[in-house]
C-alpha cells in the first residue's frame, strides 16, 4: 500500500470522481495546558465568562470552511454541519476541545474536524499569550468518523 | 493583569499603533507521532524521498501568511522571511517540525511561526492518513522570540 | 422559538445534513445616496457612463462567492448565478441596488444576495469618495426568496 | 474636480506612493431594524446574553482584514487595531453598531471601518434570519476620519 | 451569437442553474522558455531535483481550488481531482506543464485547468527570477474537455 | 549562482529583512490571440464596447494584491498602485495587456506585475470562451522593473 497523493511519485489531488456522495461525519479532539493564571481569568476573570473560548469558537468554525485552501491536496467540500465543544479541566489546567464536521460528498472530512481544533488552540493561545506564553497545544487527533467506502473509524489509540 | 485581546470585555484587536517598528523573530515547533509502515515510506518509500515533507513545507510557508485571516483578533503583518526545517526520528516514529518567522513591524510573529508548524502537521496528516488515521499531533509550542516591547522569550519548560 | 445558530448557548453552523437539495433564489435591495456632484460624475461624467457601477457589479458579484468566508455560521454553496441591477434616480440623488443568487442546494442564498447588494454600495462609496464622504448607504433589505422548507418568501414590509 | 479612481476613463488603484505614512482612524456606523421577538431573544433570551453580538463583533473584526480583497480599487493596509460597539435601543427596536480602525499608513480606513460595520450587521441577519426576515439594515455611514492629506472629517449630515 | 457573460451588455455570472450535473474534464497546457544556466540549476543543480517543480506543482493544484475566487464570472464548483505533469526540454530551454481537472458539476472547468498552468508557470518564474528575468510565459491554451451540453472538444490549432 | 527561494535544498521565503524599503515598480506585458467573431463582439459588439476588458481590468487589479496566495514563496507586500492597459490589434486578432504595480517595500512587485497580466488575460479567455474555446494566451513576461538592490531592468529580449 502507498501514499494515495502521490501518483508515480508526484503530489496531485487524488482523483474521487467516481465514488459515491455519502454523509459523512468526522470529530478531532486536541488541548492546550495553559498555567493557572490564564485559567483563572477564563474561568472566573475580569472578562466575561466564555468570551476566549466564544472567539475560538468562531475563528474554529470559520476555519473548517478554509480546510481546501490550507491543506494542499484536500478536495473543496460543502460543509453541511460545524461544531465545536470545550471542556475545562480547573485542576490540572487543560482546556479540551472536540470538533464535528459533517458533509454529504464523495470524500470525508477528517481534515475539517483537525482543522477546526487546531484553529480553536491556537486562537485559544493567541488570546492569553499576553500573559503566559509557555502554553503547550498536545495532542490533536481524530477520534471518529463515519461514512464513506472506508466505513466507520473509531481510533484505538485513545 | 488580564487579557489585552478584550476592552472591557469585548473582543479587540488590541490598538498597537502607537508601538514602534522593530524587527522580530520568532520560532515554534511541533510533532507528529506516525506508524512503522508510514514512517517506512516517507523516508524510503515507493515515492522519492522527502516529498510528504516537500508539501508540507510549501502548506506551511503559505499558511504563514494567512495567519492573520485565521486567528481572529491577529494584526496583519508583512513577513519578511518564513522558513521550516523538518528532523525524523525513524527509531520513536515522530517527525519534528521547527518553523521561523521574521518581520519588521508593530507586533510579532509568535502566531505566525505557531500557524505554520501547525499547517505542516496537518499536511503530513493528510498526506499519510490514508494509510494510517491514528496519528497523534502533539506538544505544539512556541520556542523562542525576540525583538518587541516584551524583548526576548525563551521557553522554559522545554 | 429560538435562534437556529445556538445550541445549547453556543454558536454552531447548524446542521442542514438532511434537508433536501431543492432549486433556490434570493433577491436583496439595497440604496446609497450621494450628492448632485458625484451624481452628475456618474451619470454624465468625465468618465465613460457605466464605469463605477461596472467596477460595483464586478466587485458585488465575485463578493457572492466570498459570503461563506464572512459571515461567520454560513454554509459554503455552488451558486449557479449571479446578477446585479442598478437604478439611478437622478431627481432624488440616490442609486438603487438589486441583486439575486441561485443555486440548488440545502440551504438558501438570502445571506450570498445581501452580501452582493452591500458590496455594490460599499464599492460606489469606495469610487466617489475622493468627491463625497457623506453618502449614506441605506435600506439593504431580502426581497424575496424562493425554495427550501419554508417556501417562498416576500418582504410584506417594503 | 473628479473619480480618483479612473485615469483617462478606466479603473485604476490610485497611485499612493508618493503619499507620506501617516496615523490614521476611520469611525463608521449603522444600524438594523429587528421585531419585538427577535430583540427579546437577542435581549433577554434562551441562548446567553450577547452571544449574537459576540458573533457579530468576531465576524466584523475579521471583515476588516479582508476589505482589499471585496472593494476591488482599495489598497491593502496594515490595521493597527479594530474594534466594535453595539448600543441596543430595546424601545424602538434597533441595534446600533459603530466601528473604528486604524492604521499607520498611505492611504485612509474610511473603507475598512464601513465594512466592519456592514459585516457585523450581516451577520445579526443571518443569526436572526430563523425568526424574522423582514430586518432592514439601514445608514451605514462614515462619521469620522482622522489624518492623511485631506485632514480631518467629521460626518455634518448626522 | 454572443457573450453568455453578459445579459442587456452587463456582466453576469451565468445562470447554470437548469444545466445538469454531469461528470467533466479539462486539460491545459502551457509552457515557459528560461536561459542555459536556469535550465542546468532546475534539472542538475546544486538542489536537488525537480524541487523548482515540485513547488509549483503544488501552487498549480492549491490555485486550481482558488480559480473562482480569481476569475469574476466562474462558478464555484467542486473539484474532485487536479494532476499537473511537467516536461523538460533541455536542448530548446524549455519547460512544458499540462494541467488536468476534474468535476461532476453543472459548469465546466477550463478555466481552473488553465489557472492551474497558469500559476504553475508564474512559481516556476518566481524561484528562479533570481538568476534570470528575461523568462518568457507562452502558449496557454485548452488542449480538450470532455463533459457538458457541448459534448467534448479537441484544440484544433495545436 | 543559486535559487535564492532554496536554503540547503529546501524551499524557504527568502530572509528580505535586512533590505532596505525602496520604491519599486515593475511594468509586465502579455498577449492574447481570439477569433475574428471574438474580436468583433469585443470591438463592435452587441455589448457596449470595453466590457469585457472592463471586468478583465477589475480582476486583474484585485488577483495583483493576490499574489502572495498564489505564489508560495512570494512576500506579501502593500501594493501603492496597480493599473492595467490594454491594446487591441484588429487586424492580426490579438488583444495586448500591460500591467504595473508599485510598491514602496523591501522586495519588488515583478510576480504582481505577472499576475495582474495572467488574469486578465484568462479572463478575457472566460468571458469569450462560449464563443471560442481555441484562444491562445501567449508571451507572458516583464518588461522592465526599478527599484531594489538589484536597480532597474529593462527586458532585453523584447
Amino acid at each position: 500500500m502507498g501514499f494515495s497523493h502521490f501518483k508515480d511519485g508526484k503530489a496531485v489531488m487524488v482523483d474521487v470522481s467516481k465514488k459515491e456522495d455519502t454523509s459523512r461525519r468526522a470529530t478531532a479532539c486536541g488541548s492546550i495546558e495553559v498555567n493557572s493564571e490564564t485559567m483563572d481569568l477564563i474561568v472566573n476573570g475580569g472578562i466575561k465568562k466564555g468570551d476566549v473560548l466564544g472567539v475560538a469558537r468562531v475563528a474554529a468554525i470559520m476555519a473548517s470552511k478554509k480546510t481546501h485552501e490550507l491543506i494542499p491536496m484536500c478536495h473543496p467540500l460543502l460543509l453541511t454541519g460545524a461544531d465545536i465543544d470545550f471542556e475545562i479541566d480547573e485542576e490540572n489546567l487543560v482546556i479540551y476541545a472536540a470538533g464535528t464536521v459533517k458533509t454529504t460528498g464523495q470524500t470525508g472530512v477528517e481534515m475539517e474536524a483537525l482543522q477546526m481544533v487546531s484553529t480553536a488552540l491556537l486562537t485559544i493561545y493567541d488570546m492569553c499569550k499576553a500573559i503566559d506564553k509557555e502554553m503547550i497545544i498536545g495532542r490533536i487527533y481524530l477520534k471518529e468518523k463515519t461514512g464513506g467506502k472506508s466505513g466507520n473509524f473509531v481510533n484505538s489509540k485513545i
